[in-house]
């Protein structure tokens, strides 16, 4: 681990790679047509790697090889009244060989989307930031996993 | 409410609605320096358009101000195991007269980050899309909120 401590409200670099570990879901911000996008994905960790499968189609796939993309995740720990998210930047790179792939669904790799899922892209972080903060208003958080109104459209 | 259905899996624009009237925090994806940005942000509804503040700097607001943005909001109905997002899609527009920064507070608007938040940005969207559907494997879904790994960190 690591032994420095990092700013206050900052995560460390190995606190970011737990919170990337205990989820599951995150959102990839990306540029297409010059315009930012973003949607959702279920991804894993593979050797210290963000891993996820998307059916985006040519035109995604081409606007996100080779350039910059966004990755985040966040949350909100209830007993600890404590916001956080981690931000990773890099560029996506096609996982192109079955080994590679089988590899991945060993991970048990289940992607958001129903259908199938053409591409397997990973991000290998270039930079990868956190931060985490005490709520000042923790009824309002609490309502955003337990909210009743909720019920009205489910 | 809207009587027309939409395709199966794809949200009505009153459904998004809902959707975004249950959730307190989504994420912003914009370009900065010909780079995808994301944030999360703890936003409102108000006369039909998404709200937030930002502490964001100068630069961050350069680049969000008459630039397109993206707005996602997703989460999981463990009960239903049904996997669900909304993205907004449009431009971001700042909130200047103290009036109309009045009127978001009194609807209990409570940023993200801590400190300062100088900038309310409202963003009406253009579009406005949202998925739903059956996860396929709900057991891995429900570790994403009850995840025990999760301890290891917090």
């Amino acid at each position: 681990m690591n032994t420095m401590s990092p700013p206050e409200g900052q995560l460390s670099i190995d606190q970011c790679w737990v919170m990337l570990d205990t989820e599951t879901v995150g959102r990839i911000a990306l540029i297409v047509d010059a315009h930012p996008e973003i949607f959702p994905v279920n991804f894993v960790l593979q050797r210290r790697s963000i891993v996820f499968r998307t059916a985006g189609g040519t035109k995604l796939w081409a606007a996100m090889t080779a350039k910059p993309v966004a990755f985040e995740i966040d949350g909100y720990d209830a007993h600890e009244e404590m916001a956080w998210s981690v931000v990773a930047r890099g560029e996506a790179e096609l996982i192109e060989t079955q080994d590679e792939k089988d590899e991945v669904d060993a991970l048990f790799l289940e992607p958001w989307q129903p259908g199938d899922k053409d591409y397997y892209v990973r991000l290998a972080p270039k930079a990868l930031t956190g931060r985490r903060f005490k709520v000042k208003k923790p009824d309002l958080w609490n309502t955003r996993l337990s909210d009743p109104r909720r019920a009205a459209f489910e």
